[in-house]
């Protein structure tokens, strides 16, 4: 039935695909609440694991059908969608300052880049980590709760405002080191966001089926719960020391707060060290919680890394479009009297604008590109790639800045040779990153990575050949640009236009390089083609595709 | 078997619904590179219509398996989520021209206010609506090509570098109405990229695999090619009409503009006025094209409609702390100087905004919430409800413009006043439409909205009151301040606090309010349970509850 109606139109045929649960939701009329209220694009995955559980809940319902709550259990899909958007607006936003430092004509740009990166852009990395290490909580809270309410909903917004204030108050607290209001303000900051979220877990646990169904189904939920109270609470537990310190010996109170944020990173880093000096691998008992682990192979949702990372591209695609529309509309009465109303002649001061905004979106775009190639071959995230992930968006983010000054300086001069050198160290790190995630994803290639793109395969080299692409070209600009000096904005230009048709012919390029290759290496050809190379030295695919 | 591993941990789980894949997909080799790319997050609803395809296809490709083009298809998911908020973030940006104006202090907010009226707050809402056009084009295009492989993914990402850049494009020509250069540079991006969703179009027949499935299956390949691409060259058609006259008489390329961006609108509101006045409804052919129509309830994609409303509202609730994180950190010396070392002191200046940032936060993030809930209960969007919900977006828009001043004017003088009205006027029409969207869906709730909120049910009252809540509240808002002008700000402030709380409460007032007057009406209840009442007279649903 639902074949035939494929050559209907698109209503009919999503009414056929709902049609097999009305028999089911009309039957058991109390379901019709819960089971229908989650959207449709949703995940397959809760679909299917509740499906046996509604049976027995429905009678529960049914029963208590006055109580309130089960009727306005929604998926949390779009809210964590939104949350994404915020978050990842809010992580790229500091570059702004940065971005905007106006610079005196006659300054040297080496002096005054001295000047940026000892506080504006530590400020934009330390607050790109922070805001980063608040979202990793939300998506372990929210692998929690994986259905929300109305309540939650309101909370989460709560949770949100006082997220999206976080890196002002962490910029006055940089600002202003030595004041304590700064820190008392950060601290403060972070101890409501963790009391909202530990309230949120209170909720959920008092509302078990807003649970994730590992939790539900457990019968050990309260040791979850206080387990889970427990990881939650040391973060403002410890701010709390931080601002008491803050007022008695201000030192103390940083080196706290630098542990509340690198802790994780630094014991885990030792605990696998240990574990491969050692050689044994410390299982972890079967009942201990699932989540909240900060083991680098923990499973990260890997939706939220895509929505997260869409938001920052899409931000950072965007914020010279902001200053363009914003500043660069010329006044009537200027372009009278100054260009005797010649609009081309006023538009044309702008020229490097209007290049810088195209070079950086068709950038920004492309690096967008080279990620969606990438997780359309990754089926499970994890931790350590979600890392990777942060700090080539934390480099993406700062492409604004290498935008604004390339166009900033007079054409020819030594400071512009330097920014378009630092644009090339910026998208060759936030490449490099990416091609981190993919060797870090082929490390556990099983769990990770779809069948066909595994080792060996034509896909294989296709994806390494993209993600090699941007650090490839910006290290050599770079080269050029340091040999070639007289010719290095023409050279960054010309990198800019050709690279969106170098992606274009790419697959064109790789095969006709794998025929070359194999032609040389002809007896080992068929070889490949059938047993697909064992993972191990990670690092030299190239040679493991082609011999 | 699944159901058992319910108790194992997450990964085996999401392993074990991939299970039924695995055998057909190790049967059909060739089938793996398009059946398993596509990510899992997609519409349940392609995948099954997928499933009958592939048997028949995999031997197309097993056959022509070193053709390009088959191994690289992917869902279009990701890429349109991307090019839904850069399109957002694009079409809410103008309003910052309009929020950034500054005000002299001895002029009078009213006088100014006009300026502001005639040019800037026109230019915003035309972007806006043209941004929304051109967003509307977009959806019809990748509801006919439902796939994309790497060319088609770049091509968007062009489209999108020239969508973003038509807005700046836009305000030249407004700035400049006289000057031949804007309308050409507007009518040159419009035109551009007319021929780049042509070529969409053109490369998605000629490789069909990437086309909706229902165009796919049909024998009329040629008829829909010739007939989509004809109403798409219809616009870059005009516009070259347009820059040709705006050569010879410029006024008249600006009708031409006009009409390129109103026809559809008015003729379909002609069209809709005559079938209501004649009584009978012509029927489309049943060989025409189910896209392209511009009928007002034409399907709408309910995900993009959601993904393009996040995107608007997350920047929204974002504009004032990026003024804030790049405007109010205190210059360390300035702090030394002015305030004597006063950390406090110097931020006090600043308090309004703090204020204003978390009001307009609140605000946001509860319009946000209205419309999240509205959205759960709808299942399918329309092109009608897709026009209230861009009239809501672009108010909800303004709101960082109400909230500038809100906080700009002195304590108490009339220019407040008329700054707090005019964001309550704001915050009204936002929610008056998302109250349009509703009786809209209610017009058509068999096909738009979920069985258990349609008339009569207790959602339905819930639903209600949340939509009303903010128009009510404003309206209040506005009586108040008109009447009581001494208080205006601590009311309106007393508002932005109380309206969260509103919220919490809500569903306990309208089950007291429900009882209530059901114990009023109390004869009519057993009625009401058993027969929904017929839609018609959608402008009293209240009383249709109760009664």
């Amino acid at each position: 039935m639902c074949v035939s109606s494929v050559f209907a139109n698109r209503t009919s045929v999503s009414s056929c695909l709902r049609r097999p649960l009305t028999p089911h939701s009309v039957a058991v009329m109390g379901d019709n609440d819960e089971s229908e209220i989650i959207e449709h694009h949703d995940d397959e995955e809760m679909e299917k694991m509740r499906t046996p559980r509604n049976h027995s809940q429905s009678f529960l319902e049914s029963v208590a059908s006055s109580k309130d709550g089960y009727s306005s259990t929604q998926s949390s899909h779009r809210l964590l969608a939104y949350s994404d958007a915020l978050i990842s607006i809010i992580a790229t936003v500091m570059i702004l300052p940065v971005a905007h430092t106006k610079f005196q004509d006659n300054e040297e740009l080496k002096q005054s880049l001295q000047a940026l990166l000892t506080t504006k852009i530590a400020v934009y990395l330390m607050t790109f980590l922070i805001v980063t290490v608040a979202w990793a909580a939300h998506i372990r809270l929210f692998q929690v709760i994986e259905r929300i309410d109305d309540t939650l909903a309101l909370l989460n917004l709560a949770c949100m405002m006082l997220i999206t204030f976080l890196p002002y108050t962490f910029s006055l607290m940089a600002t202003f080191p030595n004041n304590t209001l700064g820190i008392l303000l950060f601290c403060a900051c972070v101890m409501v966001i963790g009391l909202i979220q530990a309230l949120i877990v209170l909720y959920g646990f008092s509302h078990p089926f807003l649970l994730n169904d590992q939790i539900q189904m457990s019968e050990n939920q309260a040791y979850y719960k206080r387990r889970i109270l427990e990881i939650i609470m040391r973060v403002p537990i410890m701010c709390l020391f931080a601002s008491v310190f803050s007022v008695i010996l201000i030192q103390v109170s940083y080196i706290v707060l630098a542990i509340v944020i690198f802790l994780p990173y630094i014991s885990q880093c030792l605990k696998w060290i240990g574990n491969k000096a050692i050689g044994g691998q410390v299982e972890d008992s079967p009942d201990s919680v699932p989540f909240y682990t900060y083991h680098p192979s923990e499973p990260l949702s890997k939706e939220r890394v895509e929505a997260f990372s869409d938001g920052v591209y899409a931000i950072v695609a965007t914020l010279l479009i902001l200053d363009i529309c914003e500043d660069n509309v010329p006044d009537p009465s200027v372009v009278k009297k100054e260009f005797d109303n010649s609009l081309v002649a006023a538009l044309q001061e702008n020229g490097p604008e209007y290049l810088a905004y195209f070079g950086s979106f068709a950038t920004v775009g492309l690096l967008w590109f080279v990620h969606h190639s990438l997780f359309l071959h990754v089926t499970k995230a994890t931790r350590l790639m979600g890392l990777f992930n942060t700090f080539s968006l934390a480099f993406v983010g700062g492409l604004p800045l290498a935008y604004q000054l390339t166009h900033e300086f007079p054409r020819g001069s030594h400071n512009e040779l330097e920014a378009v050198q630092i644009s090339c160290v910026i998208i060759f790190f936030a490449g490099l990153f990416q091609l981190a995630m993919w060797v870090t994803a082929l490390f556990t290639e099983r769990e990770t990575l779809h069948p066909y793109v595994r080792y060996g395969g034509r896909e294989h080299a296709f994806m390494l050949a993209k993600l090699s692409l941007y650090p490839c070209v910006a290290l050599g600009t770079f080269v050029f640009t340091c040999v070639l000096s007289r010719f290095s904005t023409s050279i960054f230009h010309m990198m800019e236009i050709g690279v969106p048709f170098a992606f274009l012919v790419l697959r064109l390029l790789v095969r006709v390089a794998l025929v070359l290759l194999r032609w040389l290496f002809c007896p080992a050809r068929n070889d490949l083609d059938r047993v697909p190379v064992e993972e191990g030295d990670s690092h030299l695919p190239i040679n493991e595709i082609v011999t």
